[in-house]
């Protein structure tokens, strides 16, 4: 079995031995599949509890440990993945943290397994999946929504997610220029610089997040930030939208044409089971109530089924699976401003982009092995 | 981050540095847990496949690939655990069979994680913790609900789980004698030399399955037998059955004065996500139907709730959460005849034992290291 960390996949991304453009497609493939009936995945599962005082830190507020799991098989990649985010959840003030061992320290992993043969292959770091498996999607999206002659793409956002959105949108549209907003100087500088270098077209940091539409084809939102960045002057006619967070000023979606999501209410439902009669704090802002575990040991999830403005939008065509296998178009007329809304991941995205990160290791060779003959057994259960 | 297989975990029970008494005490307090609402775990999830046609292997019916995960924290124990079984499944002519890689290997993992910080601190074979898990809960079950002078235990089955009950139930009542039936005489007699040796009481093998119950006070099926061992003759006055099989012959059953159950239906529910419209053999004789795809990628389960006569019988008490915690005592009188079932696994089970194996492991050392900087990393997600 591989152990491969960010490091690792950092390297392959450096050298142009992991193919950003074949990512793209095995997603596509992913998402054809599902239509089809030929992948699937389980919701988001996570277990958690109030951490116990004794461990609290000073000015640590809310401590909680969490254990969040995807999972998903994909046949046409021929893998099966399970991700696990290990975490202790905590409020400062007025931000929402999170860290594992330490602060400043995080772990999320994922188990590749081959379809064939039932065989742990790999044992991974998410982080750099994480931001490819966001970014393929949105590309996959945008290959299908965007117009034909996309050539400009802006981006709110400077970090990791910035990045692989850069990356692979630059495989599926001919870009002529990247625009790139974030509120620190150094930050967007510093992006424009590297992806400037990398991509080998004009990447331009803008002052001001109002400047940044302007004559944008494209627009990923691929930043943290709660403050809406997606406003009135966003939706421009024949833009294309992308991007996680989705955070519009109000009344900014109602000038969308088209809206389409990446799955179906019942993969984004979470189940959320906790310890103690009243549920817990679970991050993001959110309390999940209604869970419990019953005297008689019964336990009994809450379940949070997600109900979102952005997936009300009078203009939601259908899901990306319905999209990549011909149910609807991507975009209809050279004038409609579209929307993507990529809500939380899925199993079949880590499958497959796992799946690429374990073949181009393999042939690479020079990574680190746990000898399988340890986690394999006679024993049968 | 520790590397603990099967056999370190046999070495440590060899050398008696796993202590037994301290398995049941924990996995009584895990209950106790439970019931006060200080544990938690998901139900059974089980992801599948059928074996692309190019992979099949002649005469195996019904390939499929299934991953089953169970997860589960316990706060007075400290840990939280994944388990995680990879499985191809497939028929013979009359049977259902399963491997890892290649026939006659099996894989099943369990991944432990620290509550205090999240870290995730070892991975292992499940294997004889899965043994010891059974065992342990029938014990504790057993401490309830035999006599305080039951003194002679009658075990169907000769295998890993036979063993374990064996060791386990010595813990909780001061055994005379312990009585073994299987079908193999060889094996028969090699458990009993063995036992007798490792426990230190008369260990007999008896010659056919009626001969068992015969002055046994307490007597734990641990048999993958389909066909019925428990039978009228078992079900006398003042014994204790327990196991996981509670395969009974028609109206042995109605002998019994009271049952308890190992947990409340939605902790034994389980939740199967499958390809294909039409779900698939899961293995077991069971077929689970309903489970689906839309062509919108909206994934739904079939969920298999558990609805068993032995769950339904007139003398249910309750669980195991609620009998460890004092809502109904164990046993009412010297001439009961009563009964544990003890269904599926929980993800609570292989916490807290995961976690003891850990620390015995900690103080041992002498065991296969993953370096957890490969498995940590900087990028939050």
């Amino acid at each position: 079995m591989l152990l491969i960390t960010n490091e690792d996949i950092q390297g392959m991304l450096k050298r142009n031995d992991l193919d950003l453009a074949e990512v793209n497609r095995r997603i596509e493939r992913t998402y054809q599949d599902l239509g089809h009936g030929r992948a699937v995945y389980s919701p988001k599962h996570q277990i958690s509890a109030p951490l116990p005082s004794q461990f609290h830190r000073d000015g640590f507020l809310d401590e909680t440990f969490k254990v969040g799991t995807l999972q998903g098989l994909v046949e046409s990649s021929g893998y099966f993945a399970l991700r696990m985010k290990l975490d202790i959840q905590y409020r400062l003030a007025t931000t929402h943290e999170k860290y594992c061992i330490e602060p400043g320290m995080f772990c999320g992993l994922v188990l590749l397994v081959d379809l064939r043969n039932a065989e742990p292959i790999a044992l991974m770091n998410d982080g750099l999946i994480q931001h490819l498996r966001v970014g393929a999607t949105d590309a996959v999206a945008a290959d299908y929504m965007a117009r034909r002659d996309a050539e400009v793409l802006g981006i709110y956002g400077s970090g990791g997610m910035a990045r692989s959105h850069a990356q692979t949108i630059a495989c599926v549209r001919k870009l002529r220029k990247i625009k790139v907003y974030s509120p620190t100087r150094d930050h967007r500088e510093t992006f424009a610089a590297e992806m400037e270098e990398e991509l080998g077209i004009e990447v331009r940091a803008v002052e001001t997040p109002e400047e940044l539409p302007l004559d944008c084809d494209i627009i990923a939102e691929c930043t943290d930030a709660i403050i809406p960045v997606l406003t009135d002057r966003c939706v421009m006619s024949g833009v294309h939208i992308t991007g996680s967070g989705g955070h519009f000023t109000p009344g900014a979606m109602d000038r969308l044409d088209a809206v389409v999501l990446h799955q179906a209410v019942s993969g984004s439902t979470v189940f959320n089971y906790t310890t103690g009669p009243q549920g817990a704090e679970m991050g993001g802002g959110m309390r999940f109530r209604g869970g419990k575990i019953g005297a008689n040991g019964d336990v009994e999830p809450s379940v949070h089924i997600p109900d979102d403005e952005r997936a009300r939008h009078p203009g939601v065509r259908g899901t990306l699976a319905e999209m990549v296998t011909g149910v609807f178009p991507g975009r209809e007329g050279e004038r409609e401003a579209n929307y993507f809304f990529n809500d939380c991941g899925t199993g079949i995205q880590f499958a497959t982009i796992a799946g690429q990160v374990y073949e181009t290791a393999r042939a690479l060779g020079d990574v680190h092995e746990i000898p399988t003959d340890l986690l394999t057994q006679t024993i049968r259960d």
